[in-house]
């Protein structure tokens, strides 16, 4: 049966075959009212747990909708055990380094705190939603959860003996990128500065710290959110999913 | 002598030792109506050729000013011989992905137009204008010339036959991402495509082509602004600048 699947919706309840679906108010109006749909179209629904699943819509109201899961679209693609830690920075550029993180496959993000982090009140669940977003646009079938905001330095105070650090050092611009190829596989964190980057105590403390990898991304100064890109694709291509 | 450096400047004319650079009307307003700079005070320039320069003001007046060049802060840094051709997409990605080739290091932009583009007309003098702006905050002292908006199909019947092309190819996404170490080096351009892709024959151009190399960009589908950033990683890394 080819269906013309008009859009990708991320849904919270259970995925599968012969699976009713309740929409939201939000959702039925994005649906009816805004896009048209009707009785009978299609869409791609995901949960971050149960792949990609084509669902027919067998009710349409005003406010509310009900779906019926016909057949698994795609399979479940969960992103390595990395987190992604960044210091938020202005609005548009914070949105911009969540929605990456989704695209890029982190599995977890941590927006941090650090000494010269403009501390601008961060909007979690306008972000979170923002990355919803991202994951119905690309295709994507998991959001990574964005944890509340915290402190660097408290995070680091119990920080996993298991997790690797990859530090991207602002102070080593213009020193060779070191290749990840011989890095130890496993779970990791990629940690990405504010504008301004690091203090210096900061600095010392992430070099010192035994889980760390240090890097430098290029002879080139790169704003936060270049960097978290620039960084992300350096390790997924070594140490993550897009090797062979 | 230490100098507390008020911004840095992109401007036209030629730096060096001793050498006096007359601002523009718009140069002066932002200097000294806007940052409230005087006569004494140190800026940093650069004009894409002769590095970076410490200078201070020598007038300041609402619409004009004189600053002399005192020394060089920092030598000329060019990018490798590397094109980024991509297809222009909304307004806000459009000005990151050019943002982004100047930050990453790309020599010439080319906006090109391609079967799925959607036409908006390009601000060509406000987009360069953005990579101006983006080369003076991030600290480099290049700023790739965007050329003006052409049709893919055209550019590549002039291709030049040294010129090799790395083609980000969305239908290979979920294919191993091809390492660059073996790669030629030598002249290269990125070729990035709009969103929905580019054509089926389009695709085969491309591939078809001798100079050609076709790359996955892993297992999600990117978008077109951070396939840029991540393809621009990987050359760089393997090809370009960022190696050792």
């Amino acid at each position: 049966m080819t269906k013309n699947i008009k859009l990708r919706l991320f849904v919270d309840g259970p995925l599968g075959a012969g699976q009713t679906v309740l929409l939201t108010k939000e959702q039925a109006q994005r649906l009816f009212t805004v896009m048209r749909l009707a009785v009978g179209d299609f869409v791609a629904l995901f949960n971050g747990t149960d792949g990609e699943w084509h669902a027919e819509v067998m009710e349409a109201g005003k406010r509310k909708g009900v779906l019926l899961c016909r057949d698994q679209s795609a399979p479940q693609l969960n992103p390595p055990d990395l987190w992604l830690l960044f210091a938020p920075i202005k609005k548009a550029r914070t949105e911009f380094i969540v929605e990456k993180a989704t695209e890029m496959g982190v599995a977890r993000v941590f927006p941090v705190q650090t000494r010269y982090t403009n501390a601008e009140r961060l909007k979690h669940d306008r972000l979170q939603a923002h990355m919803v977003a991202a994951a119905q646009q690309c295709g994507g079938t998991y959001v990574p959860p964005l944890e509340p905001a915290q402190k660097l330095a408290k995070l680091l105070d119990h920080w996993p003996g298991d997790r690797h650090l990859l530090f991207c050092d602002e102070t080593k611009v213009g020193q060779p990128v070191t290749p990840l190829q011989n890095a130890p596989r496993g779970k990791w964190a990629i940690v990405i500065g504010p504008e301004g980057g690091f203090s210096p105590d900061e600095t010392a403390r992430l070099r010192a710290m035994p889980q760390a990898t240090s890097i430098s991304l290029g002879p080139r100064i790169l704003r936060a959110d270049t960097a978290a890109v620039a960084a992300l694709t350096l390790w997924q291509h070594a140490l993550g999913d897009w090797g062979s």
